[in-house]
């Protein structure tokens, strides 16, 4: 059946007894890739009904499609004519793993992050009532990004188009990990039925206490239990007050009711919510029961569900969690708080020693960050772990309300730098620049997973305001081990005393690579001096000067875009103390950075420490 | 009355029949000191009863009482022994506007931003759970604030609590300016349709509605002509779905009634939503009939509401809006979005000319940028103004919406720089670190009036990209009217060549300065070039280079933080270039920016004329 699928809206061509079949054979595509090349499966598994059903029921290109969290796109992707590419899914140069306008035209934005989708569906939404034109606009959302306080917002300002608009709730129960929060409830109740629960008690609370009448009519009441319900609340309220028009829940794998379900619900001239129930990893058990595991995957075996690579040493999520638990036993004012990652950050393992000092609030970061706020301002040690692309939600609260305050709160920025696959939406370097702009927050980054160890250590201790604890996603690194100065605030460590001629500054994921650059240089004789810079902000003013006005050249190696780059900063101090000196900056260029492995992505780049010796090596010539 | 209050707890001595006399003398405290040094008045007004009942209600220091948009506070500054100190209210060195936790133990968060106080509290509240302590925490958010997806974020967190958290609703149906949005008109249905009736009456509504219970009551029923869910829907529900026991409407003008009703809310153990009506500007007419004027004011007749000095000349606001008005007639594809402040934008005036193109999120940043990228996805030119301070909030949208795709809105940046009596919370000092940190993100500053009028032109012309326009609050500046080359993507501007001993590179507002700074150094018989830099990313690096290679001393003049600024940027790109000369950059050092108007503030930091001067001639003397 897949062989007939080449281009956009040739779905329309099969009949509605091979929806099914169809079905199965894209399911079986995807697993048969994903299980080769890694990718997100469980979302994907869990929308290809879905996702065929609004190509029967859509017309693109003239349609508008919005997914929310773009990683669940790959039957639309498949649907619109791009089967080839998925053997170099998410790999450099090879087909991305979100919706790319550039890829095709019926990707209308990106979509990496969560709870967009029904903003920039009103963008067009709201452009096609000005223009007067009448395409359909749909956006589709997860219950888990409805937990974004942007989606709210958004819904917030729903009500005032006059013209059909139509958000699937995509309902999987899930965000990443297990959903949280009273919309999760909320939306439970709606699909097992037992809506208005609360109210109920509430309600019965208030009746008891009428005078005189009250126990006899709440006795009434109870024998009508069902049809109090029904009568006088219809299902969806808390949308329906949002000023939309509510109708679900409906089964998400049955292909053709919901087909014409969306081309009943394209007839109403009003913003809908569309309340579809799928389940995360359908048709994969291993993936329906283990949802969290198999939300993004590297290869797996099919039969076992296994990854192909074992994973072989500690990660740094890994590192910080155990040290995290480890060090909170003893320091009872310690709490951790994640935005709807437990699993991803590591944190997971801090929730099960203390459950009561942990809080998971949802794909809500900035929300996130002001509760840290608070718990720091009531006189506890928060932890925060989010991923460093997820942390740039919280940019303003970090300076409203944790710095100006200077609350000590640690920030666990994990993900920090290249994360690879997941493409320019994911990439965790605009942490540099945005967190050394905050006054009062102090920004520190590991060479290796000792020093990561010792630097949460310093951060748990530090009480004279917010600290940013940065490293990278992927295997800690473990060589350098027998060097570990204690840290020290605003103090680098000096690695490598060279020969005078090149002194490198590198930042945390950057020592390793700094590390293999001195001795290729060594090689050539030239003996660099190496700074492991430990802390982004404030620099080592003391430091830089020093060695500046030793060595004839300057280098700075860091995992984040140039402006706003510690290497900035050095120069700036150079320029101001009159330094004369060279000047070699290494950092990510000002552009956003498509999916690859960060390795190739650093060659790409020009990162890695052949091409920073030999880029080296030529300015040495220069200066000569 | 008033001269029994000074200190926290002392409104506890004064008796019922006396609360309404301590409101009018807090009034009138208030109003004369407002009129006579500006301050926000509107919500102070507004407050008092709701302040004084929380006051009497609450117990201080123990209990925790958290302002949402802590302009709000006058009253509880009263109330905690602050009467003095308000003859300097938000000026240099005096008392600030909002709670600030180093003036008073009951001031917990300084709250500037909207949205934040549930976030806040939930900390306090979960802190107080961990220790097993039994405070009364309290947030006070308005209905504008509750527009705010943090708000949501928050709220849908508060469900997990298991002791008393009161949310105060503080409902005076305005932010700033109306209220927008789906929320806004779900509070107007609770406080219309069920305005001051208790749950009570309504649950008895809800009883007629039951068949069986009594074929009369059903009658009763269909006496109303409202839909059947207006009838009997409790209030409230909205809330009641988030997991609050919602309580109200109730007066907020009835201390007694206000201070009752908190000490029994204080004993149920849940989280409550109190809904208050107030009234913005309460007992003073003027500002109840325009409250929108008066919501934040500089000095005034008490008389009359008229300001005491009268604006002279136009400001950048008026520059910008009335520029783009008069674009947009030609221009159908332009619409403008503001978040809860047209008039503050000055975008009130294109909301009149085209009410079909101008759209009002409400405190809604995160959406209004997303929004402003789907629109412009779908082809239209979006122009999003709202202040340098609050598009701090929408950093990662415009990272993730708008820049990747490199889609065509317009930012207007609006107080950008230093914006005087509002404080740290409010000093548009970070744009120029957030925005440049953006790849495809153009930045420019306008030198004076005339120039931001042909910016805007270009930008709206401008269809490669993003592009931010950020100018200051307060006057256009007028002079350098005949200095005013075409502009060009990436070009700075040349306006004075000096001989080659001094080269300024001025962004935006300090062009200005640095006009009086050539002309003070002129008298020293140094002639120094000035370049007004227009483009803060990307620069001009030929004219930076050009310029450096034949003068001694670069400097670089902005009005925003030293990292991430345009000097960093400069003193990189001389470093990297070998480039050997002097260099110093004015910028506001790394600090959180108190209270004061900006003269003042600058003349703190050295960033005016004399000042500056001042300091280049010590550094050319250094240099001979």
């Amino acid at each position: 059946m897949l062989e007939k699928i080449n281009q956009v809206n040739d779905i329309k061509k099969i009949t509605p007894e091979e929806y099914p079949i169809l079905a199965e054979e894209i399911r079986q595509f995807l697993l048969e890739h994903i299980s080769n090349n890694g990718g997100h499966l469980g979302s994907n598994l869990g929308v290809v009904e879905l996702t065929m059903a609004l190509h029967l029921a859509l017309d693109f290109p003239k349609d508008k499609l919005i997914f929310d969290v773009g990683h669940q796109c790959y039957t639309h992707k498949i649907l619109t004519g791009r089967k080839e590419g998925f053997e170099n899914l998410r790999q450099f140069g090879g087909r991305s793993g979100f919706p790319k306008p550039n890829e095709d035209e019926t990707d209308l934005v990106i979509g990496g992050h969560g709870s967009t989708s029904i903003s920039s569906a009103l963008g067009f939404a709201t452009a096609r009532e000005i223009r007067g034109t009448d395409e359909t606009i749909v956006a589709v959302i997860g219950d888990g990004a409805l937990s974004g306080g942007m989606a709210y917002e958004a819904l917030n300002n729903v009500g005032r188009l006059k013209k059909n608009f139509i958000i699937v709730l995509n309902d999987n129960n899930m965000s990443i990990s297990e959903n949280v929060g009273n919309m999760s409830k909320y939306l439970n109740h709606l699909r097992v039925g037992h809506a208005y629960h609360d109210l109920k008690e509430n309600v019965k609370k208030a009746l008891m206490s009428i005078p005189k009448i009250g126990v006899e009519l709440t006795e009434a009441i109870q024998r009508y239990k069902k049809g109090l319900k029904q009568i006088i609340l219809p299902p969806g309220m808390w949308f329906e007050e949002m000023g939309l028009t509510y109708i679900g829940p409906i089964d998400g794998h049955n292909v053709k009711m919901l087909k014409e379900t969306i081309e009943a619900v394209k007839e109403i001239d009003a913003p809908i919510l569309l309340h579809v129930m799928t389940k995360k990893g359908y048709g994969y058990p291993i993936a329906e029961k283990y949802p969290e595991k198999f939300h993004g995957v590297s290869a797996f075996d099919l039969e076992t569900g296994k990854p192909k690579k074992k994973k072989e040493k500690a990660d740094y999520t890994d590192v910080f969690a155990n040290q995290l638990v480890k060090l909170s036993k003893e320091r009872e004012d310690v709490v951790a708080i994640s935005a709807a990652m437990p699993s991803g950050t590591g944190l997971v393992r801090f929730q099960k020693e203390y459950p009561d000092r942990f809080f998971d609030v949802g794909i809500a970061e900035e929300h996130a960050v002001t509760f840290a706020g608070g718990l720091a301002a009531a006189g506890m040690k928060p932890v925060i772990a989010i991923y460093s692309t997820f942390f740039q939600r919280a940019y303003d609260q970090m300076i409203h309300d944790i710095c100006i305050q200077k609350l000590p709160v640690v920030f666990a920025v994990d993900r920090s730098g290249l994360v690879g696959a997941d493409g320019e939406t994911h990439q965790g370097i605009f942490d540099t620049s945005y967190l050394t702009s905050i006054p009062n927050m102090t920004v520190m980054a590991p060479k290796n997973r000792y020093e990561l160890t010792e630097m949460l250590k310093f951060a748990l201790d530090y009480q004279d305001g917010p600290i940013a604890l940065k490293y990278p996603r992927g295997t800690a690194y473990t060589g350098l081990k027998e060097k570990l100065a204690p840290i020290q605030i605003g103090k680098s460590e000096v690695l490598e005393q060279g020969d005078g001629s090149v002194v490198i500054f590198a930042v945390g994921s950057m020592v390793e690579e700094a590390n293999r650059t001195i001795e290729q240089l060594r090689e050539q004789n030239i003996l660099a001096t190496l700074v492991n810079v430990r802390f982004v902000s404030p620099i080592d003013k003391h430091c830089i000067l020093e060695q500046a006005k030793t060595h004839k050249l300057v280098i700075t190696m860091e995992e984040t875009v140039e402006q706003g780059s510690f290497g900035q900063k050095v120069a700036t101090l150079l320029m101001q103390e009159g330094i004369t000196c060279g000047f070699l900056n290494f950092a990510i260029p000002d552009i956003f950075v498509q999916h690859g492995s960060p390795n190739v992505l650093k060659e790409h780049m020009g990162l890695t420490a052949d091409k920073m010796t030999e880029k080296i090596e030529k300015e040495i010539n220069k200066m000569r």
